[in-house]
């Protein structure tokens, strides 16, 4: 007995709107629903009470017994569809893949939902940073750094990209998250009383002889036109990475990286 | 009058040994050429003396003024090609490119052909680094910190392979760069008495609980597999950057910045 609804054709109406989100921004932002792929991104949306509509996955590579055994018994909610080889191939979009999509509820990522348990809270602040593999990269360190949250400025589309998913390894869904414009994220620290430390090329304070053990934000912005004025005249201070090579630049993500653990270091003393 | 050769034809057997330089590591490996792409990447190709052989350009992008006001007029061997819009369109691999490409002589990279300047050199060693984009962005980092050599073990390919000289934004140039086996360069690092702290999950030490003043190599190894035992048995000592997220794991590339930013903090004290 088969337990499963099964879809082999690339025609039905459902397989044309895993398509279409997993392209389109616009689409992702109308419905509010987006598609993640991947057994550890599933699991890590499962534990952030993502609402996950439809699980997608393709036998050949992962069994009904596994997939059983990775969702929960009383997630009433969520369909389970087994689809064929060709309809998977055609809906996943990596090349090593792991047998499970799901078509999954967006959050709002609103900053007034924001709440810190950390008196004095770590933040890292994106500024529109341009390409979804710095942006993923960005949300992997603040995992690991486990940070009291990350505010992205002016996203370049929508979060739920394919790409930054995947290349934030699912931290996409580990990580406090929201969203606003530069004039709200601003207002959004200083009603909260967070240092704002702006990494420029610019500046002329050292990153390392900021003290970021108080409530601190660490901005960072785009690798070829640095942050808006704005940010630069509501910091705290501006801090910039000494620099020594013949290339004055340093990817954004790894710049990022290196304030933030040194703020941790600080913070482990 | 016109001073330069000039190539239409993609059946030119130059236009030809170019396309396969770009594609073909084993080629380049063969020949001891490769190709490079770029502005920038030509001239911090030039200024670290390599051996550039042949300039290509394209008019419509970059004038014969602009180009002469690059290319030294001493530089007597090098020969200059003036190519139509349809051979630089196929020899160029970037979508946004500056109207430069050029054949360059390959360096040998040897251990042995290693000079320090600095009494305590500080090193990074890369072990196997998968993916092109990390050792780009590692080159990168190391060139933002002056690094007195970047030491790569087991390179997977070629070192100039295009997408390492793109990602590393022409740093595969800038920086003293040293290849070899596991054993060869734990047997130069032993002979040349410079402490080894290879980053480890498995490690206990927390990276920035280590002096890294003395002569120091940092060693990281792939995000997948980690370092060979060979690295973690020969160490002085096994490093940790301690991680709180959900995600056990960084980026190769941003784990190499965050220590190696420690150790520049720690030698500007």
């Amino acid at each position: 007995m088969n337990r499963y609804k099964e879809i082999s054709s690339l025609q039905n109406p459902l397989i044309k709107k895993v398509l279409v989100l997993k392209d389109k921004s616009r689409e992702r932002k109308k419905t509010g629903e987006f598609i993640l792929e991947g057994l550890r991104e599933f699991q890590l949306a499962l534990k952030a009470n993502y609402d996950i509509k439809t699980v997608f996955f393709n036998e050949a590579i992962l069994s009904s017994d596994q997939l059983e055994k990775i969702i929960p018994l009383d997630h009433g909610e969520l369909e389970v569809i087994k689809v064929s080889k060709d309809v998977y191939q055609k809906i996943a979009y990596r090349e090593t893949t792991e047998g499970i999509i799901a078509l999954v509820k967006s959050k709002s990522h609103l900053l007034s939902d924001l709440k810190f348990k950390n008196k004095n809270p770590l933040i890292l602040v994106a500024d529109a940073t341009e390409k979804p593999g710095n942006l993923g990269a960005i949300l992997r360190t603040a995992d690991a750094a486990r940070l009291d949250a990350v505010l992205i400025v002016n996203p370049k589309g929508d979060l739920y990209n394919p790409n930054i998913i995947r290349s934030s390894v699912g931290c996409i869904f580990t990580n406090a998250i929201a969203t606003g414009s530069t004039e709200e994220v601003i207002a959004f620290l200083k009603e909260n009383k967070i240092f704002i430390y702006c990494a420029a090329l610019t500046a002329s304070e050292n990153y390392s002889k900021i003290d970021y053990t108080k409530a601190s934000a660490i901005v960072v912005g785009t690798e070829s036109t640095g942050l808006p004025i704005e940010w630069l005249e509501s910091s705290t201070q501006n801090i910039i990475i000494p620099m020594e090579g013949e290339i004055d630049s340093m990817n954004v993500s790894v710049s990022a990286a290196i304030i933030i653990f040194e703020a941790k270091r600080q913070r482990a003393m």
